[in-house]
């Protein structure tokens, strides 16, 4: 029996080993989520027992220093510093992929734990980082990686662990929603988009969140916790917000809905799931729906439980802060067992995705046979089509209207609109969104 | 060192103490509730190795014996039997507090640890029942009695730890919300009463229901949890929505809301919380007016990470077996230790509510000076009148008109209420309502 950073502490009639608390924290960054995290360690004083601030790591270390920290805070631009003092547990705030893979890797074998907001970092190499841990007695936890403040990892790890999950969907991108959210109220994208970045929600180059793969890292992770399947990010299909027009806000009220920037995974078969992110036609009495502004939203589904549905702060500074000290409570609570949380995650399969009704908006130069064309298409796929909308007072070189389809197959419909693609009538490509379910069908079994 | 009831599992370099698992799991009662969580247990392939049902107690056993339960479950409808199993955990699934305040006292005092559904029991004894389970090294969990399916417990203790709560508000009663829903919809109490008791949300007598003591037991959980500190229950102010009318949510809909049984605490200084719980004024935008239905929506707000929300599933027998089971799996992770979240409930005081603004509607028998008599008491007592309504075509003899005032303290509207009472043009008492603030007020820190 080694010891090494264990104590025995004695309860009652049982002994048990528990980590030395209060836990020594390095942090790692000190930009708004690592200040904000140190904030709340020295500010809350219940949080002395069990998590003491000790290490701040940044480069130029020297400009960072912040007066209200305890003088006891180590503070440093070395690593090699970080990992000699041997923390318990490195809070990893710095963001990108490297230097942070190697950080955390070192960290980990060093047997120091991990908490980190980095969702990059986990989705690429999540399964990797969780071994590496549970070969060192410690944990990686990343509840801050995935929609803020919206603790949404533990809840499918913990408080819903009862259930089988067999879906998880959400808004994991508040940039996009407060996008879709002031263009469904009539700006124009070009105006939501220089609020968001006036805001500080998008940055500079918002590729990362409009074009999906801010969100597309996230829903790896969530596929990953809630089915312990790890698949390739560049596999799951992301489309972009970016077509999306004022027009598709008017069609989407006529057929009772809006457009949100949605995130879904559901389990086809064991290992193989069926995954999608970007815009997609949602009911307006939906939850995501009325999601507004830059919130995050989650709804989980499971066999036994229904539809549980998780929402507020995904972004910002403190929200983030406050899922990354719950993370460290949570290693403060843990023994060093090793438990099925903790287990691999296998790889997983993206394969088709099912039979859905989707919305196809075509901008054309208007002649006669147009829809003829596109409907004989879309007949000999099988694919029946739904509606028919057009809204008059368009110039006839720049007509947009819409299709919508009954649920089907998403070969089918590639096939078609392959076919459809290839006539010459079309003034902007066309745009396909798939059509989200109402939420009455996931009511729990009864 | 004993070793009673604990293994030495020895994992990579350091020495362990664990549960024995999988856990062996004692079940009283197969009501709705056992029932579904014995099917979850029997039915997960991937819980064996964690957790084993072995016993099943239920008066008049015999008769409910199911055929899907595995050969090695033992039935008894003796609790001493059970007890002499040597259980690890008991799930207690019969509600009420006798007997099963005794039972679960008896399981604690026993070493096992406990898995309860019953907000009575809970709300009555839970400073009591915590100590005593932190004595014998077990745990007493009760997700279960708090919003069903609703991980809002665990969310609490876990997912949003880090956080420094201020305020706990929510819908905890799906029958009040399917009821106050429908009237919403233009139904009349009495029919959305018997449609709730059709379809079994509803007992024959609906009073724990409408009346606010189911939601003022959960809310007191919640305080708990949230808090530390433990309010009886009987000091909670609960108000009942049988006085709610269909002209009710006429006017609340000209004030741009509408009506839904709250269930609200605060923390006012340490030790000291407002608490309330009845129907209340919320705004049509808000996430409370949107939940529909039967479903419970718990909104949590804390100092660094603002409002968090969680909704689905208040009742029903799988998803409150989902909360269970999930339960069961957090003990079968957990080590024997006594941490921060088996910390004592210390006693908390109700005190007065912060000033707020309220709705107060009137039935009169129609003479001059009515509405000057009404707003010289209101004036003398120093609240400011914000709105009047009157909606016309109603009999001057049972004339319905509301009040709606700005934030004031209770004790100054209590004694206006005092003097307004005790005129004689009251056809029906005056209904009370606290308008609950928008949402926009809960942003997290930046």
């Amino acid at each position: 029996v080694t010891t090494t950073g264990i104590e025995w502490n004695v309860h009652a009639n049982s002994a048990i080993p528990t980590r030395r608390l209060p836990l020594r924290v390095a942090l790692l960054g000190f930009g708004t989520v690592g200040q904000a995290v140190a904030r709340i360690l020295v500010e809350r004083g219940d949080l002395a027992g069990r998590l003491e601030l000790t290490q701040v790591f940044n480069r130029n270390v020297g400009r960072k220093r912040a007066a209200w920290t305890p003088d006891s805070v180590g503070w440093t631009d070395s690593f090699e510093e970080v990992l000699a003092a041997a923390p318990d547990v490195v809070v990893e705030a710095v963001g990108g992929i490297d230097p942070a893979h190697e950080w955390v890797t070192r960290a980990l074998s060093s047997g120091a734990s991990v908490v980190t907001a980095n969702k990059l970092l986990m989705a690429a190499h999540a399964p990797e980082l969780i071994a590496l841990a549970a070969r060192h007695a410690a944990h990686i936890r990343f509840e801050a990686a995935v929609a803020g403040g919206v603790p949404i990892i533990d809840a499918i790890r913990s408080g819903l662990a009862g259930d089988d999950f067999t879906r998880v969907v959400g808004i994991l991108n508040g940039t996009c929603n407060f996008i879709l959210s002031r263009m469904t109220d009539g700006e124009t994208m070009a105006a939501a988009l220089e609020q968001a970045q006036r805001r500080g929600y998008a940055e500079a180059d918002p590729s990362s969140d409009v074009d999906g793969h801010d969100a597309r890292a996230k829903l790896v992770l969530l596929a990953g916790v809630a089915f312990r399947r790890h698949v390739r990010t560049a596999d799951v299909p992301a489309g972009s917000i970016r077509p999306i027009d004022a027009i598709d806000f008017r069609y989407a009220r006529r057929l009772g809905g809006t457009i949100r920037q949605i995130s879904m995974v559901e389990l086809a078969r064991e290992g193989e799931l069926q995954a999608f992110v970007g815009p997609a036609l949602v009911a307006e009495a939906s939850n995501f729906a009325r999601n507004a502004g830059a919130q995050n939203l989650v709804m989980v589904t499971g066999r036994y439980g229904g539809a549980t549905t998780f929402s507020g702060e995904g972004a910002g500074g403190h929200p983030t802060a406050v899922a990354i000290v719950s993370d460290l409570l949570a290693l403060a609570r843990q023994d060093r067992r090793v438990d099925s949380l903790d287990a691999p995650w296998l790889p997983g399969t993206i394969v088709a995705p099912p039979a859905r009704p989707y919305y196809l908006r075509f901008v054309v130069r208007d002649r006669p046979g147009i829809l003829a064309s596109i409907t004989a298409s879309l007949a000999q796929h099988d694919i029946n089509v739904d509606a028919v909308l057009q809204e008059p007072g368009f110039p006839k070189d720049h007509l947009p209207f819409v299709v919508t389809v009954e649920a089907c197959e998403h070969t089918a419909l590639n096939a078609a609109l392959d076919e459809i693609d290839a006539e010459n009538f079309h003034a902007e490509p066309p745009l396909v969104m798939p059509v989200l379910p109402g939420e009455d069908h996931v009511a729990p079994m009864h």
